[in-house]
Formats: structure tokens, sequence, C-alpha cells
């Protein structure tokens, strides 16, 4: 295939008419596809259905340790569920405080603690004049949406391929004390599907910052979401690390079930030093009596161990495999050797990120979203929802059916040629 | 029986052998009994157990909107529970948000909105130098809590048989900028047990807040908490009360299901102003993805509408009234004539309070806990933990068995009468 910017602009008219009525020949089918958000489809949901089986009338109601799971109490979670989770989150059982059903509410939560109460006896956040997160980019939204919310600074940093640029992040952290925390998603990243290297890991637990009350938000959100059996990425346990760095304080660790179990009738987790948790705890013995516990229940006897999530998590890659794989096969034979455009293949994640040429991620959200598919926003994976190169988008190909997501590529790529077309017609 | 006050020293000696004797043999048996919290017993669980039977791998996993429960999504909550919901709490069912299993949550998460973000644009009260509520007393030692742990000044207002001392509420409400809330439990109040008149509700939905930006917290934990079929209070409902008076925005209405259904599984609600939920909604947007749907499909699948509700409290009350009943037979038959007590025979919700003679109370706490009975410390219904007086004792008698409570009353009403005697001995 001719990379466009080798085309006369005679070439490019003509391919630009071409494609543009085949684009109005789909947009007239009036289809309504979504690529926008990781959501886990029908398929990978059922494959948790017998968990509602595992508890009813007839059911043992008791932990392990003898406490009755439908009354109020334990507040960290019951001994077994701790357990699963601190081997999932690859730290000691003591170091885990089970919650509700989202992570997303844990940090929250975590990021307002810091606001009104402040971290481990710090001033709070609220009450100082300037607090700043570094932000790789492109990243995930909703951490962004919540950094926003409580009006906190972003720095937008790379990511590379090896994780967030560390020489950027060692500086900014050592010489502000104003820069308060990171966002990070360590493994199969939202969006780009990169891991952090051992040498980025390492960085992160040797980090020495200039303010004490700053955290790594470290997200564990897609540890376990392999698409493949014999090619998967594992990443340095990032607890340890800062034990052995004598950091041990310098980590909240987030994970939930939620693209494990259902999204909304999870089980969400910090994991973290004795400090750490001391500090939450002080804001939950006032703020709730305790967590579903009937829910921790339900996962641990369904799940049993990690080898039993491990077996569950390839079910759901059987499921997603192919569906990435759609996606990525239509990018690769459309747009390969055109040169508009680039992308990461995952080995695990949600998510495909795809760069467009400069300027013209907007106008090809637009375009696909003019033919009837919603993709996330343009610009929501950067700080503020701007992009400053306006080339990121992501795509989300979880929720819809192999055919639904074929049709969704393949009315994406077009609009990635029109408009990378229209772009270097203006020129 | 003779009144105390009247006896002569000697008698009042003699009384004190004789029970100190009783006493010292009750604390040889070792017992080990709790009447401190208002916890559900393992029978009234049980009523519960059939709810873990109505979703199981081959259920509907739909709410009668299409929305599969399983999934991300729905903040509000599916329509079936907000219409259930909005029964309980006497609102319109788009004046419902459904959150997760604690209302204590939901009621902290407001406060702390409050502090962080400030109501309806309002400033929020992290950055005022001072924040008061009004606290009427005895009440609900976790409120306090709340207030208390946001730095909030609490000023202690006294609970009357009608509710409040609407008086000096309005006086404080209308004199002064900084009082922003007045923490309520209008039906069966926390501990006394009282409700509030037509009066009181009325006189709080005329409130003229110099505040634009204070808020009742109305928490209706004991609505439909009733101890008996034909005898049973009802207040006038405060949203409608409200909109009446052309003051729609003034009250948060919190609910939940912990005393209904499962204490650690149960389902929180907030009822509110349109204008007050989309405050609520602004900062959930970024909180969560949404609640636990699955377990709202439980709660309104077992419990299908409120004459449903009511049938299962009914069978609560059966378990409970005999409890109470106990309780205040051991407290008639004990102390009745003596003038060393009051208490009032509550019909509804969890607790029944105590008032000994002044600078009594925690002695007499400490006595029972010498012989095996751990009650409520005292002090705890009263802001900072402090009782002016002294004088109350919240019992809470509906998790031990019938057998443990006769038992543990015995041993409250002995070390109510030794204490008093020691006081009375010591004047």
């Amino acid at each position: 295939m001719k990379a466009y910017k080798e085309m006369t602009r005679e070439e490019l008219q003509r391919e630009h008419e071409k494609l543009e009525q085949k684009f109005q020949e789909i947009k007239a089918v009036g289809l309504k596809l979504d690529m926008s958000r990781g959501k886990p489809s029908k398929e990978q949901l059922n494959l948790t259905n017998g968990m509602l089986d595992v508890l009813n009338s007839d059911s043992d109601m008791n932990s392990e340790s003898g406490i009755d799971c439908r009354n109020y109490g334990i507040m960290d979670g019951i001994p077994e569920a701790r357990r699963l989770f601190a081997e999932m989150s690859e730290v000691p059982e003591e170091n885990i405080l089970v919650y509700g059903n989202s992570s997303l509410n844990v940090m929250f939560d975590t990021i307002a603690r810091a606001v009104y109460m402040g971290i481990c006896g710090h001033t709070p956040w609220g009450k100082l004049d300037k607090v700043k997160f570094l932000c790789p980019v492109p990243g995930y939204d909703r951490h962004f949406g919540i950094t926003e919310f409580f009006g906190i600074e972003m720095i937008p940093v790379p990511l590379l391929a090896t994780g967030p640029d560390m020489d950027l992040v060692e500086q900014l952290v050592s010489e502000d004390t104003s820069v308060k925390g990171i966002w990070c998603v360590p493994k199969y990243s939202n969006p780009t599907g990169i891991s952090y290297s051992d040498e980025t890991v390492r960085r992160f637990a040797q980090l020495k910052p200039a303010a004490p009350d700053f955290r790594i938000f470290w997200d564990n959100a897609y540890t376990i979401h392999h698409l493949y059996d014999n090619d998967q990425d594992e990443i340095l346990p990032i607890f340890s690390e800062c034990q052995k760095a004598g950091n041990e304080d310098l980590v909240y660790q987030f994970i939930s079930t939620s693209k494990v179990s259902f999204p909304g009738s999870g089980i969400a987790v910090m994991a973290a030093s004795e400090a750490n948790l001391a500090d939450a705890r002080k804001a939950m013995s006032y703020q709730t009596i305790g967590h579903d516990k009937l829910n921790q229940v339900r996962h641990v006897r369904f799940f049993k161990d990690m080898d039993g999530v491990r077996e569950h998590m390839k079910k759901h890659a059987a499921i997603l495999r192919p569906k990435f794989e759609t996606v990525l096969s239509v990018l690769e034979t459309e747009l390969g050797g055109l040169e508009i455009g680039s992308w990461v293949k995952p080995k695990g994640g949600y998510f495909i990120s795809f760069d467009a040429l400069d300027g013209c991620a907007k106008k090809i959200v637009a375009k696909t979203k003019d033919a009837g598919v919603v993709m996330t926003g343009a610009g929501a994976t950067f700080p503020y929802g701007k992009d400053p190169k306006d080339s990121n988008i992501r795509i989300a190909p979880s929720f819809p059916t192999l055919e639904e997501l074929e049709q969704a590529a393949r009315i994406f790529v077009l609009s990635v040629k029109l408009v990378s077309l229209e772009k270097l017609l203006e020129q």
C-alpha cells in the first residue's frame, strides 16, 4: 500500500471521493455501535453466573473466622477474602482492606480523605494553596476526572513503552513539595496496553519525593487480564520493591473484580502499608459499619483461590482475544503502510490505543459517530480532556459482538482515512 | 417499694450490703453478655435468608427497564428499587438515589461533600472558619462521630417528648449563618424511642435558616420498625411539608434496609429535592460507575412492594417485642417506685433510654461490665461523648437471646441500685 503522503494531490482527491461514497453508503444503514467504554460483554458476564448459586438460604453464612457475614461488622474484610486479594495484590494478608463494589470509589475516597484529613498526619490538601498530580499520558479518563474534581493541578508525563518517563517523574517529584501523587496503571496500561519495565518499577520504589505525603496511586486494574496463555507481561511487585527501598508508605495499590466477576457487583480492595491502612481505617470507622461481607463470601467460595481466578480469567481471554484480533486485523489490513496512524498490539487489558496524524483525533471520532459508532471522546485520555496533539483515540473492543466489532472497526478505519486525506489535501 | 431517698442511712446501708453480696455471686458466674449495639439477632437475620434464593444463575438479570444489572451503569438505582424506596421515604420516585450497603456511609459522604465541594454552589464548609451542627440529645453516637471527625462544632439541643426543642432550634438556626445542619431521627428516635409531633415536623419544614446551605439530616432509621401491630407512631412526611412551605431543598432524608434485610448487605438510599440530588450526582459521577444493582434486584424481588416490607417487619417485631418487654418488665419490677431512674416505653426502634440519678451513668456502666454485661458507653448519646449530667444510658435489647437478656437486665438493675445507693450514702 502506498503511503498517503507519497500520493499526488490528484491521487488523494480520487481516494477521498471513492471513500466518501463508501462512507455515505454505510452511514445510510443507520448503525448503532459502541466502542467507547471498557465494558464486559454479556457473554463475559455469563461466565460468573455460577457465583449467584454459591450462597442460598441453606448456606453456611459464617466466614472461616466464625463471624456471621449477614450482620454488621468486620471493617477490614473477612479473612478468606483478605487472603485471596493479598495474593492478587502481591502483599501480605494484613496489608489488605476489602471495600465495596468499586475501586474507583476507593481511589476517590482516598483522594477525598487526603483533601479533608491529610495523609498520615500531614496538612490536609484542602488547606494547601496548590496540590499537583503527575499524570502519565495517555491515561485513564476517570483518574484524571477525580483529580480535576478536587481542583488538583495535573501535570502530564509522557508514557513510554517502559512506563512513565522516569527521568521526568524523578525530577518533578524531588523538586516540588506540592507534587503529591501520580496515577499509574502499571500493567496493560489504559489505554496503550504497555506494562512497566522492571527498571521503571524499581525507580518508582526508590523515589525520594520532596513531599512526605506524596503517594503513588497504583491501579492494578488489569493485573490478571491477560489475552494470551503463553505471552503475558509480568511486572515486579511494587510493594515489596518499596519495602526493599525502605519506602513502604510510598504506594497505595487498588484492585477490583469489576472485570473479573460482575462490573456492578464485584469487590474492591486497597493494599498498602500498615501506616497507610491505619490512616484509611481512621476515616472508615466513621464512614461505615462495614462493607458487604456476603458478596465477599460469594467471591471467595466461587473462585476458591488464585488458581481458580486464573482459570476464570482464561475464559474471559477466550472471549476477548478474537475481538482484539478482529480490530487489529482491520487496522493492519486497512491502514498498514498508509502512514496515517500507529497502534500497539496489547497482550492484555481492555484497550487498543490509536495515534492518528496530529490534529485528526477529534474529527475522526466525530466522523465515526456520524456513521453510528460511538468512540471514547478524543482528548479523554489526557488531563482536562486536552490532547495537545489531538491525536490519541482509545478503542474499546470488549462490549460489541464480533460481527458488530468488524463493522465498527471498518467504519473507524474509513473515518481515519477520510480525515487524514482531508488533512493532507488542506496542506 | 419505698423510694431510696426516703430511706434512712441505716436502711440504705443494709440494702447496699445485701445487693453487693448478690452482685458478687453473679459476678462469680463469669457471664459475657452484650447490650451495647442495635444489632439484629441471628433469628432476625434468618427472616431474610430467602432473599439469597431470588437470584441464581438461571434468573433474569435485567431490571424492568431492560438494563443488565450485572454490568456497569445506572447511577440513580434501577427503577423498581427507586419506586420501592420512594414509597418507604414518602417522596416521588425521581427524588430517590439508591446507594450501596450503608446509610451511615451516605450521611458521611454527604457531609464530606459539603466540606470539600460545598452545598448547591455555596462555599465549601472546609473553607469556612466555623461550621456548627445542632445535635438533639440524647442522640445517635455515630451521627455525632461524623460531625466531630470533620471538626464541626456540635451544639446540644434537648430532645423533648415531641422532638427537639423547636423554640431553641428556630432561634439558633435563624440567628447564626455558621449553623449548617441538624441531626434528626424523627421516628422511634435513637435512643429515647420518641417520635416527632406533627407540630415539630411542620416547624422543621418552615425553618428560615440564616445559612442558605443549612440542611436537615433526617435519618429515617426506624421509620418502619414498629414493635406493635396496633399501636404505632406515624409522623408527617417531611418532604411534602417542606414543599408546602416552599422549602424543598431544606432536607436530606436517609434510609436503609440494614435492620430490614441484612445489616451488612442491605441497600441505602438518599431522598431529596432535584437540586440536592443534582449536587450529589455531581460528585458521584466521579466517585463510582454505579452501585450494586444485583443487590437492588434481590431486595425488590424478595419484598415485591411496601406491603411485602410491612409484612416482613411484623416478623421482626414478633422477635423484638418480647425482648423489649423482658427488659421493661425487669426495670418496672425492680426499679419501680425507687425513684432512682426513669425510662420511656418505646413503640418501635431499637433502644430503651434509661436516665439514672445525676452522676451515676458512668459508674453503672462500669459496674455492669464488671459483672460481664457490656452496655453502650455512658456519654455516647451526647456530642463529644460528654453527658453533662452523666445520667443517660442506652439499652440495646435486640441481639441477646431472651434468656441472656433477662440475666443482663437483672445485672443492670442491680448495678443501678448499687451505684444509686452509693451516691445517696455519700451525701
